[in-house]
């Protein structure tokens, strides 16, 4: 690759500010830390760590997030358990479990609305959240409404041209919230690397016995559990690697 | 919440240091940019932040993620029509793909042991990646596997406790590339805003119209596309804003 000095953003030139350093320092000392030491992560950072999570990009603002931090000393023990006892969630100062939900996007849609802090509200937003929204989830009684919709999608795309997909079944509502939740997560996990913290995100959890511990919904789906604390000095269990780039980028 | 002088993480005491507020700045500055400039995103500019993407947290190192930069002229009208024409896609200097994979499990496993770095590779790593994974993902002709698994899951669960949920169904398998490859284009997104450049997510997009575009598979899932670029003056449409912390964040 040629360097190009014409643009101003070339790493050719130096464009690499104190800020580009500190975010790739936050990124590349991010591990999976599996042992943590005793030292509690205070409430007030847990709380600014939750509110850089939510900054993430989400759908139409819909939110379909929760996040539930196992403090009782009951429940914990409990989830670690669930958690088959890895010492991630045993020794860590706090243990989340992240939840995506597939029943809220109803009810997020009129909140944006009331909340919308651009007065008065568009038209147009308020028909976007009204018709638009609605018309994206809408499944119907044995999901004939979805049907119905795939229906009408295949007409409208030979007639019209391309047509945003979409969902029709649970499983494509529980992968939206899933996509919108794993994006504040790893919010989640940098911003408590950036505060001098560790993580730890778990897919290795009992989920039926987890969510009747958080009392979940079937439209509660916990996409990982994260141990969070201070690293231990053998916290880490492994050398760093990953395929090469080329790989997994395909320029086309 | 009472301040905690004694914690050195308290931030009651000044742990606000020069790398939190630079990541505070990325984190808080990225917002949806729906309109660009003419300003290109260099070749090594966008490498990088595909390298930072790719230091996402990932179940196992399997890394079933992808990108595709949409880079060619008439590749891109199609991708840009794909897309409904919407200016976040028009006006993009860059037009990525994220696809999750749902076919890479098995050969990123025996892929791993390969390049595993810390030698000789210990028998417990070894046998976590031939028999667990291909253990987790199994579901055999018709899922016949899936539902043998599913039986035993249920009886060790009663007989002997706390179970991994493993995999079941190829939606679980989807939600789990899906999951793993958003934490990635989290990472994109923030890498591309400490460059000084910017992004859009979008949903909105034919999906089936650009899987053929792309060549890709059954087994490739587009979970968002990207477009990036330099923030034009009115590319920000209207006022951030979340919901309150704590309709999310529950204690238990």
């Amino acid at each position: 690759m040629k360097p190009n000095p014409d643009n101003k953003h070339s790493i050719a030139t130096p464009t690499h500010t104190p800020q580009l350093q500190a975010f790739c320092e936050v990124v590349e000392s991010r591990r999976s830390i599996r042992r943590f030491t005793d030292t509690p992560i205070p409430d007030e950072v847990l709380t600014d760590c939750f509110r850089l999570a939510m900054l993430a990009p989400n759908s139409s603002n819909l939110q379909p997030w929760e996040f539930y931090v196992i403090d009782d000393a009951d429940n914990r023990k409990r989830a670690v358990k669930n958690c088959m006892n890895q010492n991630a969630a045993k020794t860590s100062a706090r243990l989340i479990a992240v939840v995506a939900r597939t029943d809220v996007w109803r009810d997020h849609a009129q909140q944006v609305l009331r909340e919308y802090p651009d007065k008065p509200v568009a038209k147009q937003v308020k028909d976007y959240y009204t018709k638009v929204v609605a018309m994206d989830f809408l499944r119907g009684p044995a999901n004939v409404a979805s049907v119905a919709k795939w229906g009408a999608t295949q007409v409208f795309r030979r007639v019209k041209g391309p047509i945003k997909s979409p969902y029709y079944t649970f499983e494509d509502t529980k992968n939206w919230a899933t996509n919108n939740t794993a994006l504040a997560a790893e919010n989640l996990m940098l911003a408590l690397r950036a505060y001098g913290f560790d993580s730890c995100a778990m897919g290795g959890f009992d989920e039926p016995a987890m969510k009747q511990l958080l009392n979940l919904s079937d439209d509660q789906h916990i996409i990982m559990m994260i141990g969070a604390g201070e690293r231990a000095d053998n916290g880490v269990y492994n050398t760093q690697f990953r395929f090469d780039q080329t790989q997994f980028v395909h320029y086309v």
